[in-house]
């Protein structure tokens, strides 16, 4: 077991990293760290069956009341509707009990019930308990909680720490290859802006001819990695204002606009960002800061996953169009993260037009 | 015209005071915080109909674009529901620009739309134009926003402080009796937790027979000495984590039981915390901290303003049931804000329910 402590003044916490951990160590942690007698638990119907057993035998031994609430398995789930709907049901939970929430799932559920948490009585505490390899390595992490509206992702949010980031890799593996490889686009993205030897890693574990390498992976090690990154950018920049967070957005400017252009089904997250990163890399070797052997290692490592190296279907247009759409644009200026060398990337405004065009073209397959 | 600063580190805002000012002041504070090309104005139909022209010439002369929406005049618009239409319009207003809030209206206004901006994009700018006694001598400054839930007031929200609070009173003019004397109620409040001669003032400038005397008050320096003491409060305690900011709820414990023990119908905010000062009164007097005459003296202010000092047509067991609802019952303790004297009062946890229900007891009409 490993523990990493996010540094944030009086809203410090630690990330929790092992493996069977839950049924062992949960109910302790919660103990010391005093968070209330009645756990308000948001999770979906999947993790529900698999987990409720262990996570409820964890909260009973320390002494936890709990309700569990089930959301969809769905990006839809992070919307207004539903937190209103938690909202209301964690008041009717509340009477005379000091309760805290658990967000128990992926990245919907960590987004959303950090937003309910958030919101309830200006903020009541909660724990991320992470069950993917997106939620583990990135978005339990950082306190950025929030839900989509139809404008865009994300528009209605909050920063707000947890009090725990609890991650058990054995929840991993009995996830599908799709969703391993989801959130092995973070991974990679972990690699790229700050960590060569962790790049270095997967590159030298992976394979050209199968997909299957990616399960043998040491989760561990590499959610460790990814979190003590992610610990140090957002202790030293919080609400993405001085400029350091702004890294951790490697791949999503245009990923997120891929995401959206495709109505959020033709690609899932890590699928979008992999194209993103990619056309990052080629937007960053076309401006001359970047040399075009490094947009093929990363290229090799994204494909060797089984995540796309080619739009399809979806052309730079719709793209483009999506694009303004997303929070990242400040006023009619954009904003990318673009790559020197791996471990090393630096953020760049006003991009011309025609150059974030020709990239996304070199990476959309005709339609 | 006067500005008090708040100290909150980077949050710091200031808070202007002044007569006429929105009128001759407003554009060029705005266009001095650069807060956003774009103002997403949050009021009501009769502030609307009142001061729309000279809020828009403001605006358009510092070449600040707005969207005007309207809310009912009621708390009823604190409601989720409502923050959410507002969020969703409010995106659909924010393209290409850089939007930033106006909170422009009473205590209820002020709420709801600092919430809204605290939530949208995981918080933008927004302002503070209060345009009641209110929302000028306390509401809009400190950044509590919130809806109310069914199961209780402001139990949805965030602290989320503003940019600019910006109080006109040449708006108090034009307010009924019933209103000022609302706002009357905080300002006793901050003489008696803080402001000996704040208090004296009152108890000078008031009369027994008619309540005409509050319409001719100085409410430049009532609001610029309930602010400073209000701006001083949450520079210390911000969160209302340390205890200092907790002394603002005097007579807010009882006073909100009352308010919602009434339907929100039978008394008004103002009214009911006149109450529930009344009942920490008797209750402090009942514990042996405060002296009868210092009540006495409270008491005669309160009357003189044409402010309730008997709960009428409510039980105190419908009070009582209400009163474990309200937030700030930390699990099945309470939390009391008492008096010592005029200028100073303490928490005390833990008061003997027998004892709150003869206060309450005390200042209720037979049903």
């Amino acid at each position: 077991m490993k523990t990493i402590k996010l540094n944030l003044q009086n809203r410090s916490y630690n990330i929790v990293i092992g493996k069977g951990i839950l049924k062992t160590r949960l109910g302790k942690f919660l103990q010391n760290l005093n968070l209330g007698n009645a756990a308000f638990i948001i999770t979906n119907n999947t993790i529900k069956t698999k987990y409720e057993k262990i996570l409820s035998g964890a909260l009973r031994l320390s002494h936890i009341g709990f309700k569990l609430i089930t959301v969809p398995d769905s990006e839809k789930s992070k919307s207004l509707e539903t937190a209103c709907g938690l909202i209301k049901n964690l008041a009717d939970y509340d009477k005379k009990r000091k309760v805290f929430v658990i967000a128990f799932g992926g990245g919907v559920i960590g987004d959303l019930a950090g937003f309910v948490a958030s919101i309830y009585k200006r903020g009541i505490p909660y724990a991320q308990i992470g069950t993917t390899v997106l939620a583990q390595v990135d978005s339990s992490i950082g306190g950025k909680t929030g839900v989509d509206l139809k404008q865009g992702k994300n528009l209605a949010g909050a920063f707000y720490q947890p009090k725990l980031v609890f991650s058990d890799v054995a929840f991993l593996e009995s996830l599908d290859l799709r969703q391993i490889r989801s959130g092995l686009a973070e991974v990679i993205k972990y690699g790229i802006i700050k960590d060569p030897g962790l790049f270095d890693y997967l590159e030298k574990e992976s394979h050209d001819c199968e997909t299957s390498w990616i399960k043998k992976l040491d989760f561990e090690f590499l959610v460790s990695r990814c979190g003590a990154i992610k610990a140090k950018i957002v202790s030293l920049d919080e609400k993405e204002e001085k400029g350091y967070r702004t890294i951790l957005n490697f791949g999503h400017t245009i990923g997120h606009a891929i995401e959206a252009a495709g109505n959020y089904k033709k690609y899932n997250h890590g699928e979008a960002i992999a194209l993103g990163m990619l056309v990052a890399c080629d937007i960053s070797e076309m401006l001359g800061l970047t040399h075009k052997n490094t947009c093929l290692r990363i290229e090799n490592v994204i494909a060797s996953t089984g995540l796309p190296t080619k739009i399809k279907k979806i052309s730079p247009r719709d793209i483009i169009k999506s694009h303004y759409l997303d929070k990242k644009f400040i006023g009619s200026r954009n904003r990318f993260v673009l790559l020197e060398k791996i471990g090393k990337v630096k953020v760049v405004e006003d991009i011309p037009l025609e150059i974030i065009k020709s990239a996304l073209a070199k990476k959309t397959l005709p339609l």
